[in-house]
């Protein structure tokens, strides 16, 4: 046994140390699904105090950390390291507080994320963070890579929901920036540092969020356009029309809509074929408002020739099979087999030649490869999937990727809207970053990590593309 | 002359570079109207590259730099360095781009919010920041202050709208973060760091805003309500009705608005006297269903009792009626003489105790003193301002802030909610922030200003409190 682990052990206990195989397959990997890995020891600390005193032990000893949450991320931040301890949060789950008057919601790094939702709609708010994952995702994995998902165009990245923080440093230091004030201008606010650092900079304790209000209403519409360019015209005049009610404004290329409404047989909504698909979600807080905006608003992109064609659901039941298709990525394996998947942004002026030049380009290089492209538009967040029938486990992920980055790269985008960087894209960042941003923030890291310990090899913790 | 001045004039040349009595005396003070110092030197560079040429000379030199906007600001972040220089960004105000599409405005820190504002609505489109210096301060000004003012409680701080920074650090590298996208977590998001940060960590020069649709409708009531209680449960109410239409929720407690309604001589828009009065706005995209929905809330909220009696605007002129008292402070000079401000956080909770409070202990030291109390308290803002009649200039400015912000920090609130630290409020950072809050926000200016020459002695750049 390891010297450190068993001095981890010792000091910790039992209910908080766990070493070698009984470590739960769970810990040893994330959805980034690489290869999985059996750290020196598994930390699930009760309380603040004692992640601070697993942090400042790690410090002394110089053994790298890697904290993990729900494990959901699929950049591999929270992929362990063999030579570290992997750190889960997982038991700091506790909601403190819900104040419904002031708006806010306190809680524990690792409550889960629905159980969050739950507690702010219990209170008749609600927590306008959602994503896929959130059965199984905890708020500081959430936090610690900014997630995104599908309410961004109307509530933002997981940033812009945080008003308070609180974070273990990498020698133990607790920082209680538990702020519950909607403005505080006082000095730094050092929160925003930690937010999006994917576990680099410090450890996330515990949060105090702002919550929404509950939108009483909803409606759908599944629309047909004729290219990218008129969708991103429709997405405009729907931000003219529709201001904080547009809730959701997602595109699907041909590529991706003609294939997985086939494969899934869900089919479309719609008779016809068009060049873009679009989903329009509204949000109100009056019922048959929220619905007359919609209809009017369809009525005038139709005359505008915005719109080829489109209906509205009329029921929760046609509006789950406007999403269905959208969807069907939880279903890649079954239906294409192993994928190479993409979670770029693109400025909208170049959305269209980013898709015409990523679904031509890659053609070129496997004239097999079926690519297909989605995405929220509204946030100039754009996902793209590649496979290749024939190359099974083996898909070519150095040179799909190479190419697809060049694309983004070029055309002023970014390798990671939502997703992070983690261990998969690290090699990457230089093309969204400067290298004077890189030696920035690894100064920043050098500060408050000193010995390195903090997710090392992750992210930007890396040599600086020249 | 001093040497080092006389060898920026040399360097930059006069275009560039003032000495002497020759700074105009704009130059000497901001609006924390502080007594004016005349700067070694003013330097109003022309672009990025000059910035950063004068940053590197003075950084090289050990010289103090004090960047300056439009000198707005209140707490004398501003405010020149007799052994320093001033560095006006006022030149580079060039609007470089509107996306109307991506909604967003690529810009320089020198430009006027107010042209900033123009140019989005010439768009379609809407600067979702707006203060009352909205015709004098800068961009970079208002982005280093994270300003707040009358639309956080719909469009957020400042903060919120930045997509893109340009920064200068103190020893003249240039940061270029002009991202354009609505997300992008690739590595650390840079940015955060400068907004709010005063000048002390580097100056902004460019910067990319995100823009909101511009909303078509707007209605406004001046409400009557039984106390501060009411009033929470008006706001929780009117949020829940009214959701992202609710674009203002101002209150003002008896003490402010019967002091200035009489005083100004602009009377109330209500018969009666009542314990707390409200102003709501609303703003919508449809005239008629703006108006309707704020008919419906109130008529809801007089059948629960949160108000006591209303009024709600029929024309553009009765709005500007029901914004006047509130708009007096303007003329507080000459309604009440000089006074001693305040710009509070208090978590909405302790609201009602924070007022009762305030306005009960300074009395008790300063019986004649009139204590007024007002706040975009759907912010969590409480503004008060005192005065004491007999004191003339000589406003007793150390007892009464002492008073103030120990009931501020008790309960858990803030000495600045959105005017920053600057000079004004540092000896008072520690009632809001910890002590390692405030040594990590000096660890954070010695990585980025070895040498401290960026607005040194200003917000969190002193010695930490015990």
């Amino acid at each position: 046994m390891n010297d450190f682990a068993a001095s981890l052990l010792k000091t910790f206990g039992a209910d908080v140390v766990t070493l070698g195989d009984a470590i739960s397959p769970k810990y040893r990997q994330d959805w980034a699904a690489l290869a999985p890995v059996l750290p020196l020891a598994l930390a699930r600390p009760r309380d603040t105090a004692e992640v601070s005193a697993l942090l400042a032990a790690c410090h002394a000893a110089g053994v790298p950390v890697v904290p993990q949450g729900g494990l959901t991320g699929v950049s591999g931040a929270a992929h362990p390291d063999a030579g570290g301890i992997a750190l889960s949060l997982e038991r700091l789950n506790r909601i403190e507080a819900v104040d419904a008057d002031g708006g806010t919601l306190t809680a524990g790094a690792g409550v889960i994320l629905e159980t969050a939702q739950n507690a702010a709609q219990d209170a008749g708010l609600m927590l306008g963070i959602d994503i896929g994952a959130r059965g199984s995702c905890q708020l500081g994995g959430v936090l610690a890579t900014n997630a995104g998902g599908n309410t961004v165009i109307r509530y933002g990245m997981a940033r812009d929901h945080v008003l308070g923080l609180e974070v273990v440093l990498a020698d133990g230091t607790v920082i209680n920036g538990m702020n519950a004030l909607l403005k505080n201008n006082a000095g730094l606010d050092l929160k925003q540092l930690f937010i999006g650092s994917e576990g680099l900079l410090g450890v996330i304790t515990r949060c105090v969020l702002r919550l929404h209000p509950q939108p009483a209403a909803r409606a759908t519409a599944f629309l047909g356009c004729a290219d990218t360019t008129a969708t991103i015209a429709l997405l405009r005049a729907a931000r003219g029309a529709l201001g904080p009610m547009l809730s959701s404004f997602e595109v699907m290329w041909p590529s991706f809509f003609h294939y997985m409404s086939r494969a899934s047989g869900l089919g479309s909504p719609l008779a016809g074929e068009h060049g873009a698909y679009v989903i329009i979600e509204a949000t109100g807080f009056d019922d048959m408002a929220t619905r007359a905006t919609l209809e009017d608003f369809f009525d005038k992109a139709f005359a505008a020739d915005l719109v080829e064609d489109g209906v509205l659901a009329g029921s929760t039941r046609e509006e789950r099979a406007f999403w269905a298709v959208r969807e069907s990525p939880a279903d890649y394996e079954a239906l294409l087999g192993p994928v190479i998947p993409f979670d770029v942004g693109i400025p909208i002026a170049h959305m269209a030649e980013a898709v015409a030049r990523i679904e031509s380009e890659i053609p070129q290089i496997f004239p097999t490869a079926r690519v297909l492209s989605y995405g929220h538009i509204g946030d100039s967040n754009l996902h793209v999937v590649v496979n290749l029938p024939e190359a099974g486990r083996n898909q070519p992920h150095g040179a799909v990727k190479a190419t697809v980055y060049r694309i983004v790269g070029a055309l002023g985008g970014t390798v990671s809207a939502e997703h992070g960087i983690g261990l998969l894209k690290r090699d990457y960042l230089g093309h969204s970053r400067t290298a004077t941003e890189i030696t920035l923030m690894r100064q920043i890291k050098k500060m408050l990590d000193p010995k390195g310990i903090l997710n090392p090899g992750k992210s930007f913790d890396q040599e600086v593309p020249s």
